[in-house]
């Protein structure tokens, strides 16, 4: 199995992604938020670009709105993009339309991934089972943050790299898969190398201390979102 | 001191260099092989991106032609790109024309820069002394291999990155610069690092172990060429 990963949305190479398992990773939060939604049963995740999408798919079905600009929600939007606000009793059964700066754009950007599977800390080890089940060489996109390399992204595919080469004997690493698994496994303490993020600076004015300590935690659930002709679902 | 890092050639975003302080890294091996041309007293190296440019300077000046295509020297050439190649008794007072498969498209990449400094392992902190000198803020642009991130130029940068760190008291690293120092600070043995590169296979199965220990080495000149309208000369 062949390992590869992208440093950020503004790198994705399409044609690279072809027949290839592609993981969109934008832990801090949006798919950090697309997976505790498909955990706590929301019936779909509708990812789009912008806001004017969002608002009109609202119009048309009937669906709740989350996502942020700028990490803050969104004016008429029922959710900010805090993983927490995410619960069952608000998300069970419903449709999920979301747009996020940066996370939403990197899903559109990987469509032409033959299996394409939304990955965050929270769900790393299921992401890596699963990957290992389907057997298709693998890139991990980092979603990054406005198109930049973004330490939490990079920290996270190094743990899911981590988990993939403890599951698979032959596994052949890209320089920057090297690296990314090299950085994870020289850092304990996780949260501690995610404080050096230009991201976390952001996250931290805002007040979300929550929602950083919530997506820092590794392997928390088995769920593995799946992204499918605009969809993204539970994995079956 | 404002310091990001650019993975690859293929990632460069130009409007991003204009007013920076640009450091193109090559290391295994063209930039290696500027630098050490320089230092035994080149009269100037000029990049062109290739094989039909440089056969024609070569018609037109009288210069001397090096560089490689995976790795090789090419027909018609006077060097490959060993940096070992490029003695004084051969190209002191003489212009060498140059073209390589990643250094020389990278240098060409860069030219919107507001300087240009050619940087390897070799001259790392005679490059952070010139660019604490100049004073702006700075881009390291490594060439990486065939358009990928490079465990090699990544871990250069680092070494440059922690001299300027060292060297200056304001420095603001983006994510990228950071993570180039940590694995850089996180491995005392740059070669054994650099072993684990996808492109130390291809120089280990051309019999280069030696170029390979020579680019290796730390600080071994105070040599920074810089490229300006075409041409790398020695920095006054």
């Amino acid at each position: 199995m062949k390992i590869d990963l992208v440093p950020s949305v503004d790198f994705i190479k399409e044609d690279k992604l072809i027949g290839k398992s592609v993981v969109v990773i934008d832990m801090l939060r949006a798919t950090s938020v697309i997976v505790t939604a498909i955990k706590n049963n929301c019936k779909e995740v509708i990812p789009v670009v912008t806001i004017e999408e969002a608002l009109a798919l609202k119009d048309k079905n009937d669906c709740l709105l989350g996502g942020e600009r700028h990490a803050i929600k969104i004016e008429g939007f029922d959710f900010s993009n805090s993983p927490l606000e995410y619960t069952e009793d608000k998300v069970a059964g419903k449709i999920v339309t979301m747009t996020t700066s940066n996370g939403t754009r990197a899903i559109k950007g990987c469509e032409k991934g033959k299996t394409l599977i939304m990955a965050a800390m929270i769900n790393g080890e299921a992401v890596a089972k699963k990957l290992v089940e389907i057997g298709d060489d693998v890139v991990i996109v980092n979603a990054g943050t406005e198109g930049e390399f973004s330490i939490d992204d990079f920290i996270c595919g190094g743990h899911i790299i981590n988990h993939l080469c403890n599951m698979e004997n032959e596994t052949e690493l890209s320089d920057i898969a090297k690296t990314a698994l090299f950085v994870y496994k020289n850092n304990d303490n996780v949260e501690d190398y995610i404080k050096e993020a230009r991201h976390y600076r952001r996250i931290m004015e805002l007040g979300l201390q929550d929602d950083f300590i919530y997506c820092c935690k590794k392997d928390i659930t088995n769920v593995v979102p799946v992204y499918k002709e605009g969809k993204v679902l539970k994995s079956e």
